[in-house]
């Protein structure tokens, strides 16, 4: 591809760049000095966009102006992402000055006056997010206009079409590409790890790739970093699949739906619920992982992200709706999402849970086990290579015969070992403050509270429950254990604790 | 007001302050080093909102990180918007924590979600707004929520109503306070300096306060800083006001609708339209400045912010609306805006028409004299002193016959003194290509080239106009002239001019 040639003849807008360190997360930032000549001739100021150029590339960044002596005269400083964007070398120079007005702005305004977008502007729009083109504040115009159901149905196909175009996608010479996935996510709920290696024993190919916890305890690919490697190269996850069918890998560097990363953070933020740019987040990465068939486990609750049956309906819709018209075959499963799934809540403790029931151990949670069972099942069913009412039934003898676990083993093996999960060094038991049933659990809280205790940046660190919904318990015996490396993070998550005495709902024994 | 009393006895998240010196506007911002212990055990990271809290007060801010050595263990440093909000000292202790979630950002939901937003409402996100409470993706949100036209009447009300209230608000004695404004603006179009001291020649009160250029190569009080002392404290306009009926300051200290100031701010980034926005920001900084009765001046023209007579009667039946609501009486002139107003663009030139003008002189712009008497004659009937028809001819006879001149020397005494306007250093004449009749001058480009040439932070600097919509031309005759301080921004203005021949069209002669 031809590039512009730059004209550095004249000196006004040039300046040396340097690495500042400064982690902004996606929005590339340049610093400038507030008295720099380059600001004063094209009359930046703080907050203004600015266009860099060096003659190989060129990014738009937002100008942070410096009134301290960080910076030198002729210096302009970058933050880490514009740095990884315009892939420069210390000192290197480039020139400044205004962006054109990015023409895909226009059709972020079109949508917040109301109107409907055609498929060739989501194109444009997801193209110049994925380049790093939007500031934080375009993005949250894009995810407020897109917010609540504004978006059509045609639509919802055109930005899941979009995000899948604007990435990386794997491709597989198999007919039949098996996946999952959960929306929204439920502490502990850790059924990956089981159905995996039940769908690879029947002999379905599962590439499945997971992604780290983003505001939860643990990511699947937290858990499966406790028990093998998870960040393979995609040359290592094809060897992976060739030799055992299914992989359990970390999809978070193979560069799936870019856009959808890049989004999710600032709906994080803004906190603002958009059924298109769920789906949308959902499909696109499914169809960019290569699958053919995917079982969506959709957990319903007061404190799940889903809240209410008419939620979960009008979603399972819109994913069957676009899947369809993407040529992907789903199957979405409204599951209960009122408490946790299993018994731990954290890297390690959910690692123990799922080895539990692979084993077929006694003290292996049931719940977790029949979930399992169930996606399994489902998605054996939806291959098209066992009757209605025959997945279930196999996929439990697959588990049940020892079969799942010894491919979970050679799977692991396959990736780089089978490892021991650790155990917290600090252990601290919360006890009920009254006798009765238990009547509510809140996820939410209990999800900060196994973060508070370093999960999951520390693999053993989270909880360990000792009771769930419907169980009796007398007054002083354990709730639930928090697990901690260190007494800082333990008495931390102690703390939270004893300010929150709604993360259990007991109903007293009359 | 009794503040909570701030626990500092446990370490984990305590850090020690210093200012960086990082202008990020007016979005607070802390950066933290990647391995702090507190970004570790609260789970922090990049755009992470961080609560910090003094024994005084508290902050939210966004979150950078910094990789470098910028910063020592045991630090956090904050942007200016973070310094001047906490008002700490170098080295104070704070405390860090997640901030609860931002009770009036469901409102901002409510809105993107398409549902209409009570006074309460409102009040409650334009609180937090001016508290600094938003980021600037929820700043964004709620433009984006509000924009095109999706605020109700009633809402453009209370929108405006809680800009109202989250300022400072002048108050006069007087029964009739004059004001006006001028929508979007217009090169040039500096009405202000010659309406003020004809309707205080007249008599009547006019405490005017105006704004210095946002993006414009000139606001009135840039203008008015070339002839006089703008800055002034309350007491001294007081003052002014006392001994002449009306003053020429600049309103930008005075906290007149602060919202308003960070809105229009992120607004612009997005480009984004808002009818009930503008309506708001309009009237919410008149009625805080105390103003009864108000002229409204809206340029129409392809390169003006109201682009089209159907756009402009929507915007004035807004204004109207919202104005009676409000106890506010206003009228709306729509005035041409094809063309910049008077021979001067940047602050020194345009002080030089308002002089002429005002002192009669031959060579005086005639379009600047009739619009302001256009606009100082309906603003003499909206006060109810004048019958229709009697407000333009007593408004010429004031200016005739030196009452107003008199009176705008007066004003500028009262000020500090009348200064003279400074001439540029540099100047060049740019010519036409061709001869014929000038039949179209883009108002955005050449403010464009007044700005490059150094307008307004060079008083000086800026261009003049020889030839107006409708003048002969000949091939080699002169367009316009820029004025520079400097050769190198001379030089960019030029460079500018010779690679946009579309500034003026002119139709060849046949």
């Amino acid at each position: 591809m031809k590039k512009k040639k730059l004209n550095f003849k004249r000196s006004p807008n040039t300046l040396r760049l340097v690495r500042l360190g400064i982690d902004t997360y996606q929005e590339p930032v340049v610093y400038m000095k507030q008295d720099c000549h380059v600001c004063r001739s094209e009359g930046f100021s703080a907050q203004s966009r600015v266009l860099i150029e060096t003659s190989k590339r060129s990014i738009i960044a937002t100008l942070n102006v410096i009134h301290d002596g960080m910076l030198k005269a002729g210096e302009a400083g970058l933050s880490e992402a514009a740095w990884r964007l315009l892939k420069v070398r210390e000192n290197q120079l480039a020139s400044f000055s205004h962006p054109k007005p990015l023409d895909s702005l226009s059709y972020v305004r079109r949508k917040a006056y109301g109107h409907s977008l055609s498929d060739q502007a989501f194109q444009e729009v997801i193209h110049d997010i994925v380049k790093g083109r939007y500031a934080d504040v375009h993005l949250a115009a894009f995810i407020t206009a897109c917010s609540g159901d504004s978006l059509n149905p045609r639509e919802k196909v055109s930005l899941t079409q979009a995000m899948v175009n604007a990435g990386e996608r794997l491709e597989w010479p198999d007919e039949l590409v098996m996946d999952k996935h959960c929306v929204g996510g439920l502490p502990g709920n850790r059924t990956t790890p089981i159905i995996v290696p039940i769908i690879a024993a029947f002999g379905l190919k599962m590439p499945k790739t997971s992604s780290r916890a983003i505001t939860s305890p643990a990511g699947t690919a937290d858990t499966m970093a406790v028990l093998t490697q998870v960040s393979l190269s995609l040359k290592k996850i094809h060897q992976v699949i060739a030799r055992e069918g299914a992989c359990m890998a970390y999809g978070g560097a193979m560069k799936l739906s870019p856009a959808d990363d890049t989004l999710i953070r600032v709906e994080r933020v803004l906190d603002l619920d958009s059924q298109g740019q769920l789906v949308a987040s959902v499909l696109s990465k499914k169809i960019a992982a290569g699958a053919t068939h995917v079982i969506i486990d959709l957990p319903m609750g007061p404190t799940a992200k889903v809240r209410s049956l008419k939620a979960a309906q009008a979603l399972s819709h819109d994913l069957k709706y676009v899947a369809k018209h993407l040529g992907l075959k789903i199957k979405v499963i409204l599951t209960d999402g009122r408490q946790p799934v299993g018994y731990g809540i954290g890297p390690a403790l959910e690692a123990r849970d799922v080895l539990a029931v692979l084993q077929g151990k006694p003290e292996a949670p049931q719940d977790l086990r029949e979930r399992s069972l169930d996606l399994a099942g489902e998605l054996l069913e939806l291959s098209g290579k066992l009757k209605k009412g025959q997945g279930r039934k196999t996929a439990a003898a697959l588990l049940d015969n020892g079969e799942a676990w010894k491919k979970f083993q050679a799977i692991c093996r396959a990736q780089g070992g089978l490892f021991e999960p650790p155990i917290a060094k600090y252990q601290h038991s919360i006890a009920a403050n009254c006798s009765g049933k238990v009547i509510e659990i809140d996820n939410r809280l209990l999800a900060r509270v196994a973060k508070l205790a370093g999960a999951p940046a520390d693999m053993a660190a989270g909880l360990q429950l000792h009771k769930k919904l419907g169980d009796f318990i007398q007054k002083d015996e354990s709730l639930f254990t928090v697990h901690a490396e260190s007494q800082g993070e333990l008495e931390y998550a102690l703390d939270y604790v004893k300010s929150h005495d709604d993360i259990f709902q007991i109903r007293r024994r009359k």
